[in-house]
């Protein structure tokens, strides 16, 4: 597909169905179709199958909404959520649809700046205003929304977000001890609850091993990609792997993994060919932190438009969505929320104290990519990541790793601030 | 006591044995002494029982400290702590001492900034600041920190102090159901058992029921306090109850109560006899929001020198630490550890989600102490306090009630600007 070809389509009837404010949202596909061209359209050598991924966006305002409007119509709740812990299999084992909503645009943060303090972060900032201004189909689609503890941030903006949309809270523990496991598992059987409540289907012990089965076929699929991601020289872009992880959370879990797969034995191919995006002195970057929500791509276009390759997201967006799987041996549905909890129960998200198991993670991570060096990712005013960013730093210097710590927000004014720290940091990598 | 004879108390040899940093802190009792006498011995009127509090202040840095050392040698543990949720009951118990830490500086700040971010909450970065320097003579005295998980930038925080001071971390939940209940029992038991281990004594059914009174009987003199308070014209100053409120968390609770009712007892006697801190007609501020820590004076000054009076703090330094009792009808430990469990769920901290109690418990104080208007006070990036400011204000307008919103540090930068925001809203309650 040629730049030109490409086009994020628009369906304003479908808008106005949804209650949209569809005069405002009019502009969004152009932007988008604008923003995709220049980022991503204008990569050289990208594997064919991204084809399809390139394809989500396209129907990003429609095609893909469209599903949802059917899939309620025919009686399937839809569920907005924020967190990789929200357990996706419970809402499935329903016959529901567990979607990311929108947070990773500039646009709405003035609407959200309207009620909310404006030094918090940016992604709770611009979900909140998606909603406030109706410019996300999602959040218009949705039935309820299940936020959760895991941010002083999001935990206190739900409290006004019920006000829009029903929004339901999981109480996420801060420690990973014996008690906490059992006030998760409590959590996760309310959860259960409601969605059965919901959707007036019983989460069956064959629904919940059905999507338990789904989810670890997906998760595999995204660790076989990241796997062959890794390898040097690079056969995928930082930018498109990082597409791919934001599209797992609109995109429908079984057609996913299957375009997933495929876009693997196309790597497989260019691999064994000897074919890569970029040459294999390319230098290597790593990055952890915070999640990239659609269609945040700012720090991978900054990193590659340097010269580098990014080579690993240890990130909600990254490989925390994807590093478990859920133990599909069991019979009964308490035998199996109990093992979704202990899967749930792994992430490894700085909301836990202490989260050390973190910082080894990502030096597995980072050995594993043949990355060389890291930038931590803080989206701004997250205290906990940009916190725990002391021991990542900490670990890097213990382990002869070079190090940037980037805190930034969806704005542009940074970028050229930004782009001098990247280019530095390349260049102290290329030696 | 004359402005010039008082004086912050210097002892050079204790702090050397505590080992502090003491030609860093040599400095310190003078710019104390200074800050006092202007904030506070410039005041006119002042109940004559104040007495005892600037006596407290004069021996912040020497006389308190001793005592706290002579218990150590005397074998009673000494504990640390920053949030009401550590249930100081349990420590007294076992015969040791609950003591509030440093925080509410600007001069330890820079210490602080060469680990932590810049942008969290400047009373985690003073208190953190504040051992990194070696500059609090308390951080050098206790035994161990017991810290809580109220907030992100605390949570975080502790993971880096624990490395040094040791500092132990209880986790509050985020909700109030039954299920949050049962693990806050479960951390308050933890915690007796620490304090056990600590002190080598039992907490005995005895020992915690004593404890609980000696805690009731300081809390009813701080309700008395702020009752008297409330009466128009005032016959205290906000400077001087909130100096209370502040000592409240250095001072040996028995001593502390007793010269609260003998100050209570003269403000009866000024009540009576028509003695006031300000004219009838002066305007009446209630200050709700996040803490002061000593010596943090700074809002309470500006609105005090703008013309105003101060009538009630809503903070945990404030009426948050004292509105609820414990129940003192019980016979066993676990009666008694599970109705202290009951008090401290009682505490509306803005870390909880809901938190709508909070919204109602400002519009009872604000009624019962006949405040003309309601400034909300927030550290900077305390997102919790900052986000339900939003309830708070929509509170205000609903109930006609003038609100302002101020967010501000420990520097003095935005001194001018506060000024001008402060004295104008002082002028919209005048009329």
């Amino acid at each position: 597909m040629t730049p030109e070809q490409f086009e994020v389509k628009a369906n304003p009837a479908l808008w106005e169905r949804l209650g949209m404010n569809v005069e405002r949202f009019s502009g969004m596909p152009k932007m988008l179709t604008e923003a995709f061209r220049g980022i991503y359209l204008s990569q050289k050598n990208r594997p064919a199958r991204m084809e399809y991924f390139d394809g989500m966006i396209a129907e990003l305002h429609s095609g893909r909404v469209e599903e949802l409007v059917t899939a309620k119509d025919a009686g399937r709740p839809v569920v907005g959520t924020f967190c990789v812990y929200v357990p996706e299999e419970v809402i499935m084992a329903v016959g529901g649809i567990c979607v990311g909503l929108c947070g990773g645009s500039q646009g709405s943060i003035p609407d959200a700046e309207k009620v909310l303090p404006r030094n918090i972060c940016p992604m709770v900032k611009s979900a909140f205003g998606f909603k406030l201004g109706k410019i996300c189909p999602y959040f218009q689609a949705v039935d309820l929304v299940y936020g959760e503890t895991t941010c002083d941030a999001k935990k206190k903006t739900w409290e006004l977000l019920d006000r829009e949309v029903p929004t339901h809270v999981m109480e996420i523990p801060q420690m990973k001890r014996a008690r906490d496991k059992a006030l998760w598992l409590e959590e996760v059987k309310d959860f259960t609850s409601k969605m059965e409540e919901v959707s007036g289907r019983k989460a069956t012990a064959e629904g919940i091993g059905a999507a338990i089965r789904v989810m670890n076929a997906k998760r595999l699929a995204l660790q076989r990609l990241n796997d062959l991601r890794h390898h040097t020289p690079s056969p995928i872009s930082g930018k498109d792997m990082l597409l791919i992880q934001q599209i797992a959370f609109y995109d429908d879990p079984a057609r996913f993994t299957a375009n997933v797969n495929e876009l693997c034995d196309e790597l497989d191919e260019r691999i064994a060919a000897g074919v890569a995006v970029a040459p294999a002195a390319t230098p290597r970057v790593m990055v952890s932190g915070t999640p990239m929500a659609l269609p945040n791509w700012k720090l991978h276009h900054l990193i590659e438009s340097a010269g580098a390759v990014v080579v690993n997201e240890e990130s909600c967006i990254g490989t925390r969505y994807y590093k478990d799987l859920t133990d599909e041996s069991t019979a009964t549905v308490d035998e199996q929320l109990s093992l979704l909890t202990d899967r749930y129960m792994k992430i490894d998200c700085s909301c836990f104290t202490p989260n050390d198991d973190r910082i080894e993670q990502v030096l597995v991570e980072y050995r594993a990519s043949g990355a060389q060096g890291l930038i931590d990712y803080c989206l701004q005013f997250c205290h906990t990541y940009n916190i725990e960013a002391v021991k990542l730093r900490e670990m890097c210097e213990r382990e002869g790793i070079p190090f940037l710590a980037i805190e930034t927000d969806y704005s542009p004014e940074d970028v050229g601030q930004l782009q001098t720290r990247i280019e530095a940091f390349i260049e102290q990598i290329r030696g």
